[in-house]
């Protein structure tokens, strides 16, 4: 996403560091960070106490934008039942699996990245991952599963499996592959 | 896996590589691997060209240990039908799971990790996803399931998804959940 010239220093951080992470990794240094935002390195520590906690304002700030591109909020066109809501969120990811420069879910990278469950990003990448299950858990519990919370976590397992194998380039998903394997969940759970 | 001091600078050095890989990511320094591994960093280039070919002949070196944890041979006890088979490695995924520094598979890690499918160790871990791909495919084959292809890439999903999600702790698989996710992903599919 790109920024004016007339975004503060810390938008124009947070949305290189939102980007650079997300296309190299959370290894990418400060001064790679600092140069793509046009921002100095003593005015990027005025900011942010450190690249950690710059890392997880990035994550932080792209949340909404993120889970918009996957769960759009109600109104006309919008999944009638909690069945297509599922759906809608498995076709949202099998279509942007295959836009230019997809690397997979960032929070679950960011998780397997850092291998720091108390790294400030990774608070924030499990809350992301945690509100998706949530959402999961909602429609499954209108469409009347006898065990909602099992079903939106077989249907995570599915969704961090299909992003992760197709941003790495080992699997692709145009065929539908995530969302037949979501529907034959939601069958197997008899959801309506 | 510990090594003695008798083994060979290169395997010391395969040996730390692999372990401090897995447990703090590829971008562990060559100065840390010289250090665990006991070898000068002179003797290190004398051995490999680069730290990537290192990775690589490290992820290369575990890959048979690795399938064996998960796919053990024939044998007294081993599992009889292709489900059960199928099973198998679902529970020993679960199993390993809950053991301390599990960190997920260390092939999905490097792949995600790395974001680059050329690099030398992304190509080694290709091709080890690859080998379980198979694996799943040959068992639904001999299960009679109608189209093995798409089964095998579904359980990729299940085992991939749960593998990142538990290293993550960001699930528990210990209740079964990955392999009644399986299970019920061979029963949608019609496997014997």
């Amino acid at each position: 996403m790109a920024t004016t010239d007339k975004a503060s220093p810390r938008d124009r951080l947070l949305e290189a560091a939102a980007d650079l992470f997300y296309r190299d990794g959370v290894s990418v240094g400060v001064e790679a960070l600092c140069r793509s935002a046009g921002v100095s390195k003593r005015s990027m520590y005025q900011l942010f106490d450190s690249k950690e906690e710059m890392l997880a304002a990035s994550l932080e700030r792209r949340r909404a934008w993120y889970e918009a591109q996957l769960t759009p909020a109600d109104g006309p066109g919008a999944p009638a039942t909690p069945r297509e809501r599922v759906r809608d969120v498995f076709e949202r990811l099998e279509k942007g699996s295959v836009t230019p420069g997809y690397q997979g879910c960032p929070y679950l990278a960011v998780l397997v990245e850092l291998k720091d469950p108390e790294h400030p990003a990774s608070v924030v990448a499990r809350d992301a991952k945690g509100r998706m299950e949530s959402y999961f858990r909602e429609q499954a519990e209108q469409g009347g599963v006898a065990d909602p919370a099992v079903l939106a976590r077989q249907l995570m397992l599915v969704f961090d499996g299909a992003s992760a194998r197709a941003g790495a380039r080992i699997e692709r998903l145009d065929d539908g592959l995530a969302l037949g394997t979501a529907t034959a969940l939601m069958d197997a759970a008899g959801m309506a």
